[in-house]
C-alpha cells in the first residue's frame, strides 16, 4: 500500500492541500450496520484545530466535517465514507514571499527534486492540514474499537526537554499543553513562551497508550505490530523517533530485568510495551514519538532559492511555536488506526 | 502488504520455520539483465552467520544459499528468484523442555493466544533465523543500488550502554562486535562476558546510514521514507525503537538549530538524517535502531504454562548473549529492501 | 487491492450512491507536471451522460466534474486527485415502493446477504451511476496515454443479437447507439423500441481497441494483461463475459490457424488480440464484454421481499431499455486505467 | 498485488522455470489448526499430471509434492506453506533449435520485449508448467472451503466445436478428456487425432461450478467476484475468454428472461451463475473459459529469429495436441483460490 492510501483492512485514502478548497478521506473497509456517531469525529476534529491556545497556531479553521457518502440513516453500509472538511481562513499571500524558496527543516527541497515542482501555498500537500484527514478516518476507527472496550490514550510527555513526572489521566485534557504531569505544565510554557519570544520554536515527545488491547493483534515477521505502529507514526510529518514499552532504555538493561515475568494474573511489569514477537499480549500498548521543533520559524535562516541561488529566510505568518500537543490527537488517530486494521484482520483468521 | 511479504515495487516473501529444512525467500521485481553475483548474497549471509566469536551463539549453520530460480546463464530474467538455505545443526531436543511453557521475552505467548498454537521447536517462524531471508533478499537489492553508488554500511553504536565515540571504518569488520570505536571495544565485551557469565544477556544499538542516496526517493504523507524504514526496522525481532537522524536528541533543540541550513554545496548539518518532508534530500540517511537484551537467559524467570501454571524457567541451548553485532547486516539488509523499492518507484514516476 | 480502489501504480478510489450528494473518485499515482485538461474529463463524462437519446434514461445529470484537489495552476502535482460530480434529479420516491423488495437480475439480494442492509436510494453504491468515477479517472489516464500515442476506441458491436458487419470509425460517436455499422443501426433500434413497448430491455456486445500499445507492458502468471482486463471489464454493473481478440472462436480454430505468423513488418493476423502470454505484443488489442438486459423492466416479475415473503414486482421509474451504449465510454475507461497502471509498471521495470 | 503473487487474504507466491529445478509455491493467509492432507494435494497434482493418456503430453513428471514449512505434527500454524515440486525429464535440447526463434502463439516475443531477454528453456516462467503451484495451492484451498461444503467442479464442455451435450458427473474423471457427455467423448477424441496427424492442435471450453457458495462473498464495485473470477481464469495461458452464467447468450435475452425469479425456495433459474452485483448469491457458482489450440505445433509457421530475419518454424518436441482437459484440475484451483480468499475477507467483514 502506498501513496496517500494507509491501511489494508481498515484503509484510508486522504486528498486536499492545505490552500486548496477542501482536505478529505475515504475510509473503506468499514463493517456494515454501525452506528456512526458524527459528533464523535467532529469531536476529535475539535481537539486536533488550532486556536484553541496561546501556544499553538491562531488560524481560525472551523473544521466541521461533512459526510459526503457511506452512510444509510445513521449506519455504515459496508460503501466506502468520504468525509471532507474546508479549507477556510487561509492566507496564501503569506506564502508569497517564500514561493521560490526551500524552506529549511521543510520537505520543500525534497519535494521539488521528487516531483520537479511544488504546492508553495500552505506546503500543499506537506502541510500538517492534512492531519485533519487521520483524525477524522481515526474517529472513525475509535468507534468500531469502542464496543470491544480499546481505549486510546495520548498526552505530552515531554517539551523542550521539560518531561511530566506524574501521570493525573483528568489533567491531560484541560490544559492547552495536553501534559499529564500539573506540576510540570507552567514550566513547559515558559519553554515555550521563551522560544517564541526568540523567533524559535521547540519540540518534544508524545506518548500514547491503548488499554484492553486483545492478545493475538498483529502480524509476525515484517509487518510486526510494533512494526506497523512505527510506520504509521513516524509517517506523521515532524516524528523523528518511535519507541516501543521501553524503547531507548531496553537497550541497557539486563534480559533478566527486561523480561515481564509472567504470571496467571498477566505479566508482573510492562517493559514490552504490551506487544511480544510483534504480536499484542493483551498488555497495554505504550508508544512514545519524537517531535521537532516547528521548522518554521522566525529567526533568519540561511537557505537557497529553487534556481539555487544563496540566500536568508525568515519565516512569518501564523505557525505554532511548539506542535506537540496538537500532535497528540493524531498520534490516537494512527494509533487507533492501525489496531482497527489488525482486529479486521485477526477476525479474518480466527473469527470467533 | 502483509503476512510474510516485505515491499510493493520490490517484493520478498520468505517462509520456513527454524528446526525446519529450510529458510527460503522469494524476491521478485528485480529488474531484468541484472548479472546476479551469488558470492555478493553468500558473502552477506556469512556477515549474519552466527558460530563467528565468542559472543555469538556456537551454532554452526553453514548457511549456504541456494537459488532455485529466476537466473538464465547467471542474468535475471524478471522472475521470481527464490534462494533457500537449509538449516543444519538443529537440536530440536533442546526445545523439549520449552514446549509447554510460555518463554518471558519471547512471542511465545503472543503467537499461541494469535494461533492458538504455536511451533515450539526453535521458535519456529518467530526464531532469528528468518533473518536469514531478509539478509538473502537484502544482498540482491545492494547488487541493483551498487551502480548507482548507493551504499549502506552498520554498525554497533552501543552494547549495554557503552558508546562507541569515534568512527572508524576499516575496523568495523575487524572485530566481532561490529563497533567501529577501537577504543570501546573492550569495554562492550566486558559487558557481554560479565553477562553472560550471570546467565545474563545485554543489548545495544546499531546505528545503519545509506550514503550518495539521490533526492526524491520515497512516498509522502503516509508512506514516508522514515515511515517506511520504521516499519521495516521495527519489524526486526527484539528491536524496540527506531531514530532518524538526530532523533530524540532533536526534541531538546530549538528549530533554529535543528533545521540544517541549505547551502549551494549542499546541506550546512544533517540533523535531519538525509530525510525531509518524508523524502530523500539526497545526503546521507542515518538510523538508529534499539536491541533489547537477548530474552533467552539462564538465570531462573518467573512464567506460566500453555495451561496456565505458574512456573520458573531457565533457559538453556545455545543462545547469544549479545545479538546486537549480528544485527548489524541484518538492519543493512532492510534499509538496501526499502532503498531499492523506492528507487523503482521513483523510475515509475519520473522515469528520466 | 480490493474494496473501492482499484490498480497498482495508477489507483482509483471511489464514493459516493445514486442518491447521495456526489458520486466522487480519488486518483493517485498521477505522474506530476501533467497539464490537465478538464475539458478532456468533462468530454468523457458527457458521452457517459444519460438522457442523450431517446434510447437511454431520461435523468438529467448534468455531471459537471469539480476538481477537488491535485493540481497547481493546471498542472498536476503529484498528489492525490479528487473529483466530484453532484447527484441532481434524483427521485427517492420512485424507489420507495421498493424498499423492502429485492429486484430480479440485481445485487439487491446479494448484497442484503453480504452486509446485512442494503441502500435501496437508487442502488446506493450498486447503481450504475458508479461509472461516473470510472469515467472521469479514466479521463485522466487517457491524458497519460495520449503522448504515447495511445488511442483506445469503443463501439456497439451487437445489440439484441443485431450484430455490426461493418465498421465506420466516424459514425460511431454520430448515432445514440455507438454503432459502427451505418447498415445496423436502424435494427438495433427496432429490438430496443420492440422490447421498450413491452416493458422489457435487451442487451448487447460492446468492443473496445486500444492502437499503438507499446509491447511488453502486462505482469506475467496470475496478472497478465488480458487477466487484468478481463477483471476489469467484469468488474463494469452487467458484463457478464469478457473476450481478448477471438475470444470464443479461437477454441474452434487449429493451432496453425489461430496463431498469428510473425513477420518483419509485425504480426500477419491479429487472432491473438494484441496480448502473447500476457504481454502486449506491439499489436491492437482487442476486447469484447457481453452486457446482460438491463434488469429493472416493468414487466411483471416473481420476487419475495426481505422478510421472504413471495410477491410480484413492476419496475416502474427511468431505465435505460438498453445500456449498451453507455457502456462504451465506461469500457474504455476501465481500458485506460488497465494500461496506465501498466505503462507505469513498465518504466519501473525498464525505465529507458 | 500483481508479479507472481495471486490472491490479498489467502495468498500465493510462485517461482521456478520449466527446466529450473522446481516449481514452488508460497501460500500465505492459511488459518492455523487446520489438519492438512499432503495426499490431498498429491491428489490434485496428479490431475494435473501430463502423461496420462494418449491425448496428453508424454512427459513424465511424476510431480510429487514436498511440504518445506508452515506445519507442525500435520497442523498448518499460520505460518507459510512452501511447496515444490522437481522438475524432471526435462530435455532441454529440445529447445536449443528454438532459442533465437519466436514461436507464433506464444509469449517468446512479447516476454523479449518485455524484458529483453527471455528464458527459451522449456518456456521458462511462461510455460504451462507454471500451472503446478497454481494447483498445488488450489489444493490447500479446498482443503479451507470442504467443511463449508463448498465443492469444485470442472468438465470439459467442448474441443475443436464438439459439445457436450449431457451431464454425468460420474463420467468426468473416468475419461482422458474430463468430458461429461459419455456419448460425445469419441467424437473429441477423433478431433484431437485428426489435428495431431496433420501436425496441428486443437482447442475448446472448459466449465467450472462452484456448489454451496454461501451468499454474500465477493467485493462490490471493482473487485467484484466474477471480476476476480473473470482475472484469476483469463490469467491461466490459452484462456482468450472467460463467462459467467449465461455469459454471451444472454446478451440476447430480454431482461425479463434472463432476470432469475426470486421464489422462497431460492431462484428459480441461475441464468446469473450465482453471481448478482458482484456478490455471490448463494446459487451455484458456474463459469466457462475458452482454451485456445495449443500453440506448439508440427506445421511449418512463419516467424522471425530474436535479430528479426524471417523464417519457417516448425515445433517439435512433446506436447499435448489438446490441452483441455488438463486446464480442468487448472481452472478448478484458481476458482477455489478465488473462494477462499474472498471466505476470509468476509470473516473479517462480519465474523459471525
Amino acid at each position: 500500500m502506498s501513496y496517500n492510501t494507509f491501511g489494508r483492512n481498515f484503509r484510508i485514502t486522504s486528498f486536499g492541500e492545505s490552500h486548496g478548497p477542501v482536505i478529505g478521506v475515504v475510509v473503506d473497509g468499514i463493517p456494515p450496520m454501525l452506528a456512526l456517531s458524527q459528533e464523535g469525529i467532529q469531536a476529535q476534529l475539535d481537539r486536533r484545530r488550532p486556536g484553541v491556545s496561546a501556544y499553538t497556531s491562531p488560524r481560525q479553521e472551523g473544521d466541521r466535517v461533512t459526510i459526503l457518502s457511506g452512510l444509510l440513516e445513521g449506519q455504515t453500509t459496508g460503501a466506502p465514507l468520504c468525509m471532507v472538511v474546508s479549507n477556510r481562513d487561509t492566507r496564501t499571500e503569506d506564502y508569497d514571499s517564500l514561493k521560490d524558496l526551500f524552506r529549511p527543516g521543510h520537505g520543500d527541497i525534497s519535494w521539488f527534486m521528487k516531483y520537479g515542482l511544488r504546492d508553495w501555498r500552505g506546503g500543499g500537500r506537506a502541510s500538517g492540514r492534512e492531519t485533519v484527514a487521520r483524525v477524522a478516518a481515526g474517529a472513525v476507527a475509535r468507534q468500531i474499537l469502542a464496543p470491544l472496550g480499546v481505549t486510546i490514550l495520548g498526552h505530552t510527555l515531554e517539551i523542550a526537554g521539560v518531561r511530566a513526572r506524574s501521570f493525573v489521566r483528568e489533567v491531560i485534557e484541560n490544559n492547552a499543553l495536553r501534559c499529564a504531569d500539573p506540576d510540570q505544565i507552567e514550566y513547559m510554557e515558559e519553554a515555550i513562551t521563551s522560544a517564541s519570544q526568540d523567533g524559535d520554536s521547540v519540540g518534544g515527545i508524545v506518548e500514547v497508550r491503548a488499554s484492553a488491547v486483545p492478545a493475538g493483534w498483529g502480524d509476525p515477521v515484517y509487518n510486526k505490530l510494533d512494526a506497523q505502529l512505527a510506520g504509521a507514526l513516524m509517517g506523521i510529518g515532524a516524528v523523528k523517533a518511535v519507541e516501543i514499552g521501553d524503547g531507548f532504555i531496553v537497550t541497557r538493561m539486563r534480559g533478566s530485568e527486561a523480561n515481564d515475568p509472567i504470571t496467571q494474573e498477566g505479566f508482573a511489569t510492562n517493559h514490552a510495551g504490551g506487544i511480544l514477537g510483534g504480536i499484542s499480549n493483551g498488555d497495554e500498548i505504550v508508544v512514545r514519538l519524537a517531535v521537532k521543533p516547528t521548522p518554521s520559524v522566525q529567526k533568519p535562516q540561511q537557505t537557497v532559492d529553487t534556481t539555487g541561488n544563496p540566500t536568508v529566510i525568515s519565516i512569518g505568518g501564523r505557525h505554532d511555536p511548539c506542535i506537540v500537543p496538537r500532535m497528540v490527537p493524531v498520534a490516537e488517530a494512527m494509533m487507533a488506526l492501525v489496531l482497527v486494521d489488525n482486529y479486521l484482520a485477526q477476525r479474518a483468521l480466527r473469527p470467533q
